[in-house]
């Protein structure tokens, strides 16, 4: 089986194959896949793979200040354990890097990829061309069956932190979930909703308000939710940031958490340690899945085939001083 | 001029003289001065030297929550703007890294290498052996003078922290400083006093306790200082997260945050913009420091030789919500 062979078959140019084979760009995704599916039908092996550098590359959109030391940190771990070494890409304002990242990639050859930026088709093919793994770390949208990936259980999340107020007593739960577009927040809101249904309690349409995963859209939403005539004593809140924009709204209502307001995060941030009253949330072991994460994309670059490739890590709910009882009833 | 010449000459075997031109360990520190001022005598060149990778190497001793991402982010700017890659390091818990990160630096051959950890007398001697050049990123012990490095101007920011206190009108203005032989924490203090003595205020020997660099250590230092008889009406602290000390104590004391006690950090954390009220601190450029510190490093690598090796980057005041004239006199 020759690539002169692949060519003509698929109609193309022996250059169009090798850049394929090679995964560089300059070929339309349909040509792509047919190339590919003579490949593999034909099982061309190519004749000398050139050999692995003992790196992971680790891929962000831009990092976050928030929680992107978490990830590194996990990443780092790992890497220790396996000695490889860590290249960080940031894709940056606009993503203006992305454009030169997967070539630079692909020319150092890394023992495999863990990406916290959404890769798209194009990369996630021309990575798969030169026998890359990838691991998605924490998707936001789902992805094709045959992505590996790790994430955090946010249904169970969003399920045990709603738990966590009814079973206080709280009845009037609000809750401020994130875009419906993202799944995490979609997850973490049907997770509320099994809670309250599991206490018999309704979902009261009055309670639920979609904001963006910022402390700015989190103090909006709770200004309206504690402005209504019924207004809920306890809020859950889509992530810590939202959850600090309800702590606003509270101060600003002259409202005492916990006392006269109970709030639950999402995220566990190092910032919720140190606010006042340190804040009651779901803790995501974000070391832990960046840690899995590397493991799993290096086991996939030894050639290992584990029998999961796609898997959820526990979230634990991490109780501080912002619930109580509602009424102030300590 | 050969390695067996020099090798004579220092009455040591050639394979010694080889791993000090090579950067390899094993050489004492005594032998290895003696065989470099030999090779700087005699100007022996290696005769091919390999080529560099267009990677510059980051390296951490253990990645701070807080701030890591505000560092990693500027060399990924700089980084992007020149087109090299990202390595990055973190020795870890116990430095468990160290031992083989220089080893396997010296093998990838970085165009540069800027580092956050205190790297020590034989890492630096090594990189340089290796032609690797290095930029101490924020030093917080005192180098030769012949180490780059690019920092903030602490002593400065420690006086505008203060001299915004004694311009609202506060003259009982205590300093929770952090430990004397950090030297950002000492020219902080030194700034603070300069900036009390040119307001003409005595330095009350009682209002200035030193503390680890926490919050809990600032809030301990702060139950001090609001339990005096004549207690202070602001706090300079050493940085945010002592200031977040500060915010628990006197919470705790039933004091009012601006109006019966200023609180003034230093950092400006993303959590600075977040608590309750937000804090009026010192920012420290770390973005810009450290793209700073990858440009000098790369110039290094490129063989510049660039006129200023040392540098401190300006803080500035950002002044928030902590802070208001004594005595709740708005």
């Amino acid at each position: 089986m020759t690539i002169s062979y692949i060519a003509e078959t698929a109609g193309v140019s022996v250059p169009t194959v090798s850049k394929v084979i090679n995964g560089r760009a300059g070929v339309s995704a349909g040509t792509r896949a047919r190339i590919e599916a003579l490949i593999d039908e034909y099982g061309y092996q190519k004749s000398s793979a050139p050999s692995r550098s003992a790196m992971v590359d680790l891929v962000f959109d831009e990092l976050e200040s928030m929680w992107g030391v978490e990830i590194i940190r996990g990443v780092q771990r790992a890497a220790r354990q396996n000695r490889v070494g860590v290249v960080l890409s940031e894709f940056g304002p606009q993503g203006s890097a992305i454009r030169y990242w997967i070539d630079d990639a692909l020319d150092r050859r890394p023992a495999c990829v863990v990406t916290v930026a959404q890769l798209g088709q194009e990369e996630r093919d021309r990575l798969r061309a030169r026998g890359i793994p990838f691991v998605v770390f924490d998707p936001t949208v789902e992805l094709p069956d045959d992505v590996p990936f790790v994430g955090a259980t946010n249904w169970a999340g969003g399920r045990s932190a709603t738990r966590h107020l009814t079973g206080l007593g709280h009845r009037r739960v609000a809750v401020v979930a994130g875009p419906d577009h993202v799944l995490c927040c979609r997850a973490r809101y049907d997770g509320y909703r099994a809670a309250m249904e599991a206490a018999d309690l309704p979902v009261d349409p009055a309670l639920v308000v979609r904001a963006d995963l910022t402390r700015e859209a989190g103090h909006a939403a709770a200004r309206g939710l504690l402005a209504l005539p019924d207004r809920p004593t306890a809020v859950v809140a889509g992530n810590d940031l939202q959850a600090l924009g309800v702590y606003q709204a509270a101060r600003e209502a002259g409202l005492r958490i916990p006392e006269d307001l109970s709030v639950v995060g999402f995220d566990d941030l190092p910032v919720a340690a140190l606010v006042d009253p340190p804040l009651t949330t779901v803790h995501q072991p974000l070391v832990e899945m960046a840690a899995a994460a590397t493991e799993l994309a290096l086991a996939l670059g030894r050639g290992e085939r584990p029998a999961q490739v796609g898997l959820e890590l526990a979230t634990t709910l991490t109780v501080r001083r912002s619930t109580a009882p509602p009424g102030g009833a300590r």
